[in-house]
C-alpha cells in the first residue's frame, strides 16, 4: 500500500490523526523535497523533528529521486506499507498525480490522506474561496526569459470580478548551469520569490502590456508562512505591499477582485495602517 | 481565545495534532451544525465519538444559535479558551468569517487551525486545482424558484477551458413553512442534493437557455463522501453519471474543462466502464 499523506502547512503538528496512524504502521517513509520544508525542522540536522514524532527514519526524496527511483519506491509499496509525505495537501499547489498514476498502473493500492494546502488556507483573509478564478504561477524573471502568460489569466479573472491566487516561484535543488556543462551536478542555493519581487515583476508586465489589467493601486493580500504560528497577512495596494518586509519564505499573493461587504470587513483587519502587520 | 478549528472531511480522525491540542486545552467546545455532520458520529446518540476523543462535552451550534448567541460564545472566549469546530476548513466551502469578524471587533484573539476542505480535496481526481474557475452552488429547485445564476458562471469557466466545482445544496434544520406561519418552529428532515438531481437540474437549465454551455456528453466527475474511507469518485458524461447510485451524502460534482494529458491519465482510473466505481 502506498500512502500519500498531506502534512499541512505549518510544522510537524499539522499532520492529522489519520495521517499519523498511517505513518506509524508504514515500514518506509519518504518526504517530498520539491517545495519547501523550511518549517518542518528539516534544515541542518536533517529530519529530526519529524523522525522524533514518527519514531522512525524519514528519507528525503527530491524530484530527481522520485523521477529516477519511483519504481523502486513503488516496488517497496507492493509488498509493504510505504508513506510518501507531502507538505500541504497531496493534490494542492504541487501535485503528485504522476506518482499516483504510476502506482495505479502497477496495481499498487493508493490511499490519500488530505490536509490543508495554500489553495484553501488563503481563505483565512476573508476572501471567499468560491470567488477565485484560475490560479497563476509567477516564475522568476531572468535576463532573457520574462514570460507573462499569467498576465492574461489575471486580466480574465479581474474582468469577471474574481480574485487571483498567485503562487510564487521556488528554486530548490536547481543544478547550476556551469555544473550541467561539466556533467557533474552542483546545486544553486535554494531561492524563494518574495511578495516584493512578485509585485515588481507584475508591475513590469503591466507597464509592458499597458492593458490596465491591474495597477499600483490594485488591492492585494500578501501572505507569508501561511498556516504557521508566525504567519503574516497584510492587505494593501501593490505599491504599499512592495514596501512591506514579510520576512522568511514561503510567500504568496492574492490580487483582489470585486469584494462583497463581508469580505471587505475581514480584509480591514489586515489592512496596512493602524492595524498594520496583523497576524492571526 | 477563540479557536476556530477545521475537522477535515472524513471523521474524528481527520483533526490535526495542532487542532486536538487546542481542543484539549479549551474550556468549552462548540461544533457548527450548518452543514453536515453525518460522518462525525453525531446522528442519534449525539456527539459521542468526538466527545470520547476529546474527553469533554461538545455543544452543537446550529445557525440560529450562532446568530443569536454569538455574543455569549464570544464573551466566554474573552475570559477562557473556547473552540468552534468546523467540518472541513474554517474558510472552505462554508465560511465562518462572520463569527471571526465579530470576535475581532470585540477584541477577542482568534486562532485558526486549517484542515482539508472540499475546495482542495477534489484535487484527488487528478484535475489540477489551479485550473478551476469560479465555484458554483446548485440550489434545490422548487415549483416556483428555479434560479440559474450558476449557468453563466459555468459557461464562462468553460469558455476559458477551466474546470468548475459545483457545491450541491444542503437543507439542514430548515423550518417548515407551516410552522413559520404558526410561529412555533418545526423543522423539515435534512435534505442533501444528490449528483443525479444536480445533473437533472443542470440539463434542465441548458435546455431552457440553449447556449451550449455544456451538454449530456460533457465529462464530469462525481464525488460522494469525499475524504472518507468509503468515498466514491466516478468520471463520465453527465448522461452516464445520472445513472450512477453514489450512495449516501455528501455529494459534489466537477464539470471538466480542457484537460492536460496527465489530468486525463488520472481521470481514466475513475472512468465508468472497466474501472467503474473506483474508490481511493
Amino acid at each position: 500500500m502506498l500512502y500519500v499523506i498531506g502534512l499541512g502547512l505549518g510544522d510537524e503538528k499539522d499532520i492529522t490523526l489519520r495521517g499519523l496512524e498511517a505513518v506509524k504502521k508504514c515500514d518506509k517513509l519518504y518526504i517530498e523535497a520539491y517545495t519547501s520544508l523550511l518549517s518542518f525542522g528539516l534544515s541542518s540536522d536533517g529530519l529530526s523533528t519529524l523522525e522524533k514524532l514518527y519514531g522512525k527514519p524519514v528519507t528525503l526524496a527530491d524530484r530527481e529521486m522520485v523521477e529516477e527511483k519511483a519504481d523502486d519506491i513503488l516496488m517497496e509499496a507492493c509488498g509493504s506499507d510505504v508513506a510518501f509525505l507531502v507538505v500541504g495537501d497531496p493534490f494542492g499547489a504541487t501535485t503528485h498525480s504522476d506518482l499516483v498514476v504510476r502506482a495505479k498502473k502497477l496495481g499498487v493500492d493508493v490511499k490519500v490522506v488530505h490536509n490543508a494546502s495554500v489553495m484553501n488556507a488563503v481563505g483565512v483573509c476573508g476572501l471567499q474561496l468560491y470567488r477565485y478564478g484560475e490560479t497563476v504561477s509567477i516564475p522568476f524573471f531572468t535576463e532573457t526569459w520574462r514570460p507573462d502568460s499569467f498576465y492574461e489569466k489575471i486580466q480574465k479573472n479581474r474582468t469577471l470580478g474574481l480574485h487571483t491566487l498567485c503562487l510564487l516561484d521556488i528554486h530548490v535543488k536547481e543544478p547550476t548551469l556551469e555544473s550541467l556543462c561539466r556533467g557533474k551536478k552542483q546545486y544553486e542555493p535554494p531561492k524563494y520569490m518574495t511578495i516584493n519581487t512578485a509585485i515588481e515583476q507584475l508591475l513590469e508586465n503591466e507597464q509592458r502590456r499597458g492593458e490596465f489589467a491591474y495597477s499600483e493601486d490594485t488591492t492585494c493580500v500578501g501572505f507569508a508562512r501561511l498556516g504557521s504560528e508566525d504567519q503574516t497577512i497584510v492587505a494593501g495596494s501593490m505599491r504599499q505591499l512592495q514596501m512591506v518586509d514579510f520576512g522568511t519564505p514561503l510567500h504568496c499573493l492574492v490580487i483582489v477582485g470585486k469584494t462583497h461587504p463581508v469580505e471587505e470587513e475581514m480584509l480591514e483587519f489586515y489592512r496596512l495602517g493602524e492595524n498594520s502587520n496583523q497576524t492571526t
